[in-house]
């Protein structure tokens, strides 16, 4: 048997906590023998849930936390405030070494900054970004980065470019991957002060695929595996990929009831047509990791069910087995010598 | 008869040109007898053109441009050398009051450089905006910036909410039109240095109907009718629409063909859909005006057809008959004294 992958879970974050967060890690427990989950938060409400499901008892453990951070805290005062809340607990089973990794829906903010204050940053990280991936026309893309620490400088990047390299190399197994830089035109000498400051940087890193500017367009095309911008512009990358698909399907089935003859045909269309859209659904993708940290740091959406729990749990076991984190130190210190 | 508007076309400009050029400029003549089209470029290819349609001698008029601006070339450095070019000369028109407003379908850089070098500011514009409109749940938002000038200041950020106020008011006839900047995260205290030093500005202004940050997810939804952002960011948001809807309707297509009965669905189904997806089809929507100038310069996609001609065309009729020059003058300068 392989070496055991023990994820920290937050039962109490998300819209579904805790039934669909329960229900989700104990899935991928069952899926994969070599899964450990301790799932933090309120004991009691814990193992009333665990009754409703069968798993193997030595794959479970439940860790006590009486509070809660919610969405709408501000993220530094609750970290610091509350600590027996289950973001930090969990957070700081990950610091202590006692699990390999975190998954919460919960506040977003509060996971960033807990990240990077329990968790603490591999040696030379400057930033640790948030990087989620995106479908495309071609399967995936890893947006790096969409976390909240705005206005980032060239070096930021350039370490974007590197980590996310490693990611989808290594967990995406990709190989090669593509790194582009988002841009308002193709050519070298356009963009704003950052990007035309990082554009050089970029060309001249020995040690990634970077094929230059992407204009947004292209990013659902699948022109790039690593498309690499500042947090600002990564967070209306990813908040405009979800709001342009949900109001255009939205639309389409609008259309589709607009007469006798083409509600027939949806009724025809129906199945063929979820099973692909599901394949443009960001959450059928798992959580979004911070990388970077000495240990994984997983977000997914607020709106979480099982099956994105399920996956961001397993998505833990590839990180770890990959040893993605020996990958990143190494990619980092290499050109910093 | 109200009075005559004139346009002038850049003939040469675009894929498609010149004949779906001069078909949709016709074509708004023919619909609207106060519109007077100068044709501009190759006089003798745009006359042998116009020998195919029926139209009214006296509002058209063809003005010979012996040089054609290509897209790839430096804007500035061709708007300086090419004087006999369409963009060029078309643009002269205005500038000498000879025309109301220029439409191309050409190089975007000579439009924007030219618009400013050639037409000119007026008094008080810190930065003319390029300032599309986008198709929404409920109809159509501006979304103002989107052109080549990045890295904006507070103060131009202003400038686009007021603007965007009176375009919208008076040729979209949106009463009272809520203005949101677009952030990552609601609160007043997210989002970058930009954006949370304009914030207090615009909320503070007295004349527009600020409702606060817009997350890049709501755009779509309606949440605003003018969108305000700095050009880096507006880019990404326009060519990001184009760019989901178009993979998604490709997925949408494909998921249809995927088996008999999805097949004899889509059949029946594609009328209706067609008509649903053209309202967020961005082409439908006419050009971008570039606002703030003393006259009104019209940028429309490279790949446009007729008909996007023919409504920029009319768009400039509406812009003229609502003053909207006089309008952004006001504004502007009330603030300032």
């Amino acid at each position: 048997m392989s070496e055991m992958v023990k994820v920290a879970v937050d039962a109490m974050g998300g819209d579904n906590a805790p039934a669909e967060i329960i229900k989700g890690a104990l899935e991928a427990a069952n899926e994969n023998s070599s899964v450990k989950i301790c799932l933090v938060g309120a004991e009691a409400i814990i193992k009333e849930e665990l009754k409703k499901y069968n798993y193997k008892q030595e794959q479970v453990e439940v860790i006590n936390a009486t509070e809660k951070i919610e969405t709408a805290e501000p993220p530094v005062m609750a970290i610091r405030k509350k600590k027996d809340s289950s973001i930090v607990k969990a957070l700081q089973l990950v610091k202590s070494g006692e699990c390999d990794a975190y998954v919460s829906a919960g506040s977003t903010g509060a996971t960033l900054v807990g990240g990077q204050v329990i968790v603490g940053r591999l040696k030379g990280i400057e930033r640790p970004p948030l990087a989620p991936l995106i479908p495309t026309e071609k399967g995936t893309a890893l947006l790096i980065d969409c976390g909240a620490n705005v206005d980032a400088r060239p070096s930021h990047l350039v370490q974007f470019a590197k980590i996310g390299s490693v990611y989808m190399e290594s967990v995406m197994k990709v190989k090669n991957p593509r790194v582009a830089i988002v841009n308002i035109g193709a050519e070298e000498d356009k963009g704003n002060a950052l990007v035309k400051e990082t554009f050089p940087l970029l060309k001249n890193c020995p040690d990634i695929n970077f094929v230059g500017s992407i204009e947004a367009r292209d990013i659902p095309a699948g022109y790039a595996d690593v498309v690499v911008c500042e947090a600002f512009v990564g967070n209306v990358i990813l908040k405009l990929y979800e709001g342009v698909g949900g109001t255009l399907i939205k639309k389409v089935k609008a259309g589709m009831m607009t007469s006798l003859r083409s509600k027939i045909g949806a009724f025809l269309v129906k199945p063929a047509l979820k099973e692909t859209l599901k394949t443009f659904d960001l959450e059928q993708y798992g959580g979004a990791p911070l990388l970077g940290l000495k240990g994984l740091v997983v977000k997914t959406h607020g709106s979480s069910k099982a099956v994105e729990i399920k996956n961001s749990v397993l998505q833990c076991v590839t990180f770890k087995e990959q040893k993605i984190n020996d990958k990143i130190k190494e990619k980092i210190t290499l050109e910093d010598e």
